[in-house]
């Protein structure tokens, strides 16, 4: 029998996802839900699981001991939370007494894998290696390739996010016809493409670029679209999607693809060390 | 007695402060101001003005020869148009064939002034050679000065502004205790703050930090902040703003240093060479 999977869940369709593999796949899990992230009607009542505070280390370790978890994975996003939130215990103090909430989201991180692995035993694997067949392949997905223009868009959009992905921040940038429209930061790929929807609302166009961070750990974070990512491009009227092949999950994959189909945007996997010029 | 100066005039209060400098100062000048950019109310009518659409570029040589301008000056913030928008008449057709608008701003920006000088005769100059008692000073303005968290944001902002302006994005980023909670690209600072107030409402502190990016057309384009600045940066709870020494305009600086005073804000002119650590 496979090792006791712990899923830390926070927001969004990720914790779902990985629930799903782990019932098909007959793996013994259990969820550690995090307060004020983890949505309850996406986490459901199938599996068992524990609600904790993001502030409450000490209490989550004790968890996933009490229920046998072996291997953990980290699924869903997490809005930072400010120091007064936090109220940390005294575990999760004595971790940010090593002054990892100074650096940016990948050291913080890097930071609880480290502590996990080395100081509480537990090994912390990646969605990816659960979901393999979830990650974007390479090339065009559906029936829409990217133009000439739409890869220039593309090539530009990859240097600005590979540039802050350097700065380690955001994951993601939106170009049309060579012009930055916006950069990612905290407020996460959704809110980004609303704001680009009302820049010159009768322009057409453009590109939604998603990478991961170089030295991103991404058995913690890892980008990831579906088909409401789809939508919301359509409705800022951009061309198309590039996410990094082999890096980014999709979710709903069917649905995504019939998604960019019908509202005629296109889907690239990229290698960013090979675009076409 | 002085050269004629004509003033293109996009949005925004610049146009108005170059105004007010020509008539103290007694010298001639002409005001370009561009449609849907240009804002009547600031422009006033005390100067003889001409009124263009930015496509327009042949109807708007012609007007700065009618009116005998030697110099001109770029002032105020002109929102990109898309092709469709801009309807070039045939001198602009030919200055964008010359595959201007693929790049970022800075590219084009220097292609309209060496098209101005070389091809036309003009001399641009920048907005700061007219209004350098409005150029920030180095140091603390006002009555307070930054605290070490507060530098701790202010290095990391200016880290991620220069990565952003090799690529020829953006002038500004937010950082709060190292977290960049937002970065601009063509939303402006005024947006960018206001989305950031939105993170975490009940979190405190932060900087602004706002360069010039390297290699910036500084004859078009200057960094630029106002008492609405500062207001803004209150009403996203900021600690403070720190700004480029010797290459942010000041607008308004009395009124700016009594409302960040009023505020409890720091103000502070920086030289991104010289960053205390």
């Amino acid at each position: 029998m496979s090792r006791k999977l712990g899923i830390v869940a926070g927001g969004g369709d990720l914790p779902a996802v990985l629930i799903e593999a782990c019932l098909a796949a007959r793996r013994p899990c259990h969820v550690l839900a995090l307060e004020g992230h983890a949505e309850p009607d996406k986490i459901g009542t199938t599996v068992a699981q524990d609600w904790v505070r993001p502030g409450a280390a000490g209490k989550a370790i004790e968890f996933l001991r009490a229920a046998k978890v072996e291997e953990i994975v980290f699924a869903g996003h997490v809005r930072r939370p400010s120091l007064s939130e936090l109220r940390p215990d005294l575990r999760t103090a004595k971790f940010l007494a090593k002054g990892l909430l100074n650096g940016g989201d990948d050291q913080l991180l890097s930071g609880v894998v480290r502590e996990l692995e080395d100081k509480e035993g537990f090994r912390v694997v990646g969605a990816e290696t659960l979901l393999t067949d979830l990650l974007a392949p390479s090339g065009t997905l559906g029936g829409i390739p990217p133009n000439a223009d739409d890869w220039g868009d593309i090539r530009r959009g990859v240097r600005v996010v590979q540039a802050l992905g350097k700065q380690d921040v955001g994951q993601a940038a939106i170009v049309r016809q060579g012009v930055v429209l916006g950069v990612e930061a905290v407020e996460g790929t959704d809110a980004l493409i609303q704001r680009c929807a009302s820049v010159e609302p009768t322009a057409r166009g453009g590109v939604l670029v998603k990478l991961s961070k170089p030295g991103q750990e991404s058995r913690v974070d890892l980008p990831t679209i579906g088909p409401k990512t789809v939508a919301e491009a359509a409705a800022a009227r951009l061309a198309g999607i590039a996410v990094e092949a082999g890096a980014t999950l999709l979710l709903g994959r069917a649905e995504l693809v019939n998604e960019a189909n019908a509202r005629g945007l296109f889907l690239v996997g990229i290698d960013t060390n090979d675009l076409p010029t």
